[in-house]
């Protein structure tokens, strides 16, 4: 099986026009066959606040009315998507941008309304690759955004960590996967407040316990269950690291 | 050589819903490969009021600057593009949407400033559809945004009528191409006041005489220039027409 890899990216990363660039930089040197994933969350609240709408977050999760949903889709479709891939193309990598709605290759469902309404949130439900296994075997880029659709004509917001690891997963029937999760922090780390403190490996009872002590940050704990979903679901290895650490180093996750 | 008919859809059609539904209903019964390509300008400018930017318009042609070209990557690119992509997948079209800069498939210059400085706006200079036409032989649509970039991490924005008639001369190269523009009106009409003139064939010579004769709409001009370029660079037939026109009927353009 060929290698393939999948970078995700979010947060400051790639909204600032510094590390974006520095980001796509090592991203187009990275070598073998890739898929960079993006959020966009910091741009589409901005863009929220210029269009004077109100953006409600629950536990660090966007509601998604029906006007945010026209700004994520805005913004994550068009605006950050369209550049990293017109960025990429200036660095010869051959980028194509995408939604779940494209080639369908991610299905999702609105979230069902239980204790809070997310809005047009989307939950993915399943993962088809066959087009773009084509077009990445023939060293094609796919850029994804964090946009599913419920094949009923209705784009839905999703996490792109979700987006992230489905598409790992879904990639893994046909390449041997590595998915990295590049954000501002080094890796996993020991004590929140020490950037040195970056665990080298971790396995799903080691996230687990870690997770009962109370050392691992909230905002990192989908992250990690993401991962070892994807672990669990035939993707070869996780790393969770920063921009410096994208060919290597952070944590990497293993199977139990 | 298989046949690829080309739709282009702009103006009103594309942006209100009712219409948008028919067009993209009788798009979806239009037998065999096809591409449609899309425009958004009223989406723009509605979009633009809302941010607060002033729409500049000189012989109908948008200038855009720095803030307007950030506007029409989010509309066309994000909000205009992905909810066609997602209505055709509910229809069982499987969809793609893309921009210019998507698998580098075409590629223009910043326009040089002469009397007037249209800002971020692209002169297409090559169209490279080798990876498209692996998906559209396997029955992908592509869904393709009036937006084009420089292969220098420029976003530029487009005519979409050029990227209909440029995308059409591309593909001549593997398929025979139908370009169909559906707008407002039935065809080309011999009299712009009168729905049940239209012209039911048309040559360049044709046309050169109606627009010395004036009887030819200003705005219909750069379509028919687009059109008879199409035709004599390899494209096997242009028809204008509008949406209960799409599978036949209109204005036929023929070579001389």
């Amino acid at each position: 099986m060929q290698k393939l890899t999948i970078v995700k990216v979010g947060g400051k990363v790639v909204e600032e026009r510094d590390s974006l660039q520095d980001l796509l930089n090592r991203f187009s040197q990275l070598e073998g066959l890739k898929v960079l994933v993006h959020g966009g969350g910091r741009s589409a609240t901005a863009m929220a606040e210029r269009l004077g709408l109100e953006t409600k977050m629950v536990d660090g999760r966007r509601i998604t009315d029906q006007g945010m949903l026209e700004v994520v889709t805005m913004v994550y479709g068009g605006l950050v998507n369209k550049n990293i891939v017109a960025q990429l193309q200036a660095s010869r990598i051959n980028a194509i941008g995408l939604t779940g709605a494209d080639l369908n290759y991610m299905q999702a469902v609105k979230r069902p309304v239980k204790d809070i309404d997310y809005g047009f949130v989307g939950d993915v439900v399943s993962v088809h690759v066959d087009e773009l296994k084509l077009l990445v075997e023939k060293g094609v880029v796919p850029v994804l955004a964090p946009l599913t659709h419920d094949k009923n004509g209705q784009l839905l917001n999703t996490n792109a960590d979700t987006i992230a690891a489905e598409a790992a997963i879904g990639f893994s029937k046909y390449f041997e996967v590595e998915l990295v999760y590049c954000f501002e922090k080094p890796g996993v780390l020991e004590n929140a407040d020490d950037d040195r403190s970056v665990i080298q490996s971790l396995n799903h009872t080691g996230f687990k316990a870690l997770q009962t002590s109370g050392a691992i940050h909230a905002g990192m704990i989908p992250k990690l269950d993401n991962s070892f979903n994807a672990i669990s679901k035939g993707v070869s290895q996780v790393r969770i690291t920063n921009i410096p650490g994208l060919q290597k180093g952070g944590t990497t996750l293993l199977p139990d």
